[in-house]
Formats: C-alpha cells, structure tokens, sequence
C-alpha cells in the first residue's frame, strides 16, 4: 500500500482567546499569521500561522501550520474540549492528494470516518475528520489543499 | 525577529502498546517505520514513521514524523500522562538549526525550558522541551537532527 499522507500539514490547538495566543506564537517563535477566518460549520474563529519558509504558503513542500482554534460558544466541539481538558493539542491534520481517494481507502480499512464528505477546511481547503476512537485517542484530519495538493 | 521553527519536525503520541500502533499506523496510512529505539532518559519504546517522501530521509524538507511513544514504567513522563489523559497526541517537535540558539532566544522570551541543555532525541536529533503552562498546554519539543538541520 502506498503512503497516504504527504505530509503534516497543521498542529490544530485549542485556545480560549485566539488573539492571545496569536501573540504568544509570534512573540515566542516568531511565527507570520496566514490567515486568520471564521469557519461556523466548525464553530471556531481560527489562525493558520506558517512554520517553514515554502515557495508559495499553501500546500508547498516544506510548509506546515500551527492552527490556533477558539470555539465561537461553549457548546461547540472546540469548546466542550476546553471544557473537558483544557487548552493544547485538539487534533493534527495530514495533507492528501485526493482526499475523496483517501477516504474511501481509510474507510475500507474500516476506520470510522467523522466525516463522510469533506467539508470547508482553512485557506480553501477541503477537509475531514476520522474517529479517534479508532486511531489511538488521535483525532486525525485529512487536508487537500485548494489549488494543488499540499 | 525571524521565525526559529524551521518545520513541524513531527507529532508526539502516547500509546499503550508500541507494536499495535505501528500496525495501525501502517495499516491505516500505509506509513513506513524509519527507527525504533529505546531512549531510557525519556522513559520510552518509541517508533519514528515517515510522513512524506525526502530525498535523505532524516531532517530533509518535506519530512516529518509520526513519533509513537510508549512507556517503560508507569512513572515516566509518558505513563502518567496516560494514566492522566489516555492515548492520544502527547507533544509537538518543531526541527530548529541551532538549538542552543534557539533555547537562549525562547527562554529569554520568558518561557521555561524543561531542558536548559540538549538531550538526546530520536534518530541521533538533540533535543529539548519547553514548558507546557507557558504555552497554552502545548508540550512542545526543539529538534536539531544529527548531521544537518531539519
């Protein structure tokens, strides 16, 4: 079987005050925000702040993120794991060429698939999630990013 | 001031038991092992898997890791944070070029070192750690790969 995952693509953190920890990152590593956006189908204000110097930011060889995630309400998945654990690491997100194809291979492998579909991801990306109760307590994200894989 | 992190060098994941994670891992992904080692400083049976294919392998733009962490005790560092919190993602390594550089930048930021001097890492890396509750409850881990930056 050929490697699915071309790479790390993202570290997702949860965070209760997004600018805060935006501060904190640059402050400490110097790190340049991307972008930062609204996604309410996740209920989450975030930023994507690139580790890496690639050729062009999204999806280049090289690139990564740390994705700084605030819960827009409590009740929220970000928001009940505040709650539960306090702030760190949610999840980690790994670039795919074709996530529809990666999908369907993980599926078969007969890992529950949080999403069936992909869903709006950050910086154009389409995005989804597997059950990390089938992956060792990881929740693990699959990223194709808009334009070309990365 | 310019960015210290050069890459998400990998994600650190505690696990109960090493060999079914590196089969889930390979099953699921189809992700290679490149090292297995006992490092008895951190307490931990560890697994490095490939995540993207480099040229070299071992700190080559576009690699990074999956690092599966089991302990070798209950006290370790390890098995209490899975007596704490169960399996699931433990740390984040960031590759860095100097790492003595980078701990005199990061820790006259503020921010406690774990380790005021390098350690030794997976696959001959030096490594050190810094502090969680100063960086909104990420474990996060400075990674100079033996040989050449990564």
């Amino acid at each position: 079987m050929l490697p699915l995952l071309g790479r790390i693509d993202h570290v997702g953190i949860a965070c209760r005050d997004l600018d805060t920890a935006v501060r904190m990152y640059q402050a400490t590593f110097g790190l340049q925000v991307a972008s930062v956006e609204v996604n309410e189908e996740q209920g989450v204000r975030e930023a994507m702040l690139q580790v890496g110097a690639g050729p062009a930011g999204v999806g280049a060889p090289g690139v990564g993120y740390v994705q700084l995630l605030e819960p827009l309400a409590p009740d929220t998945p970000v928001g009940r794991f505040l709650d539960r654990r306090g702030e760190g690491i949610h999840h980690v997100g790994y670039g795919v060429a074709d996530i529809g194809q990666a999908l369907a291979e993980i599926g078969a492998t007969g890992i529950r698939l949080l999403d069936e579909r992909p869903r709006h991801g950050s910086m154009g990306a389409s995005i989804a999630f597997l059950h990390p109760g089938d992956l060792g307590g990881v929740l693990t994200e699959l990223v194709q990013a808009a334009g070309h894989p990365r």
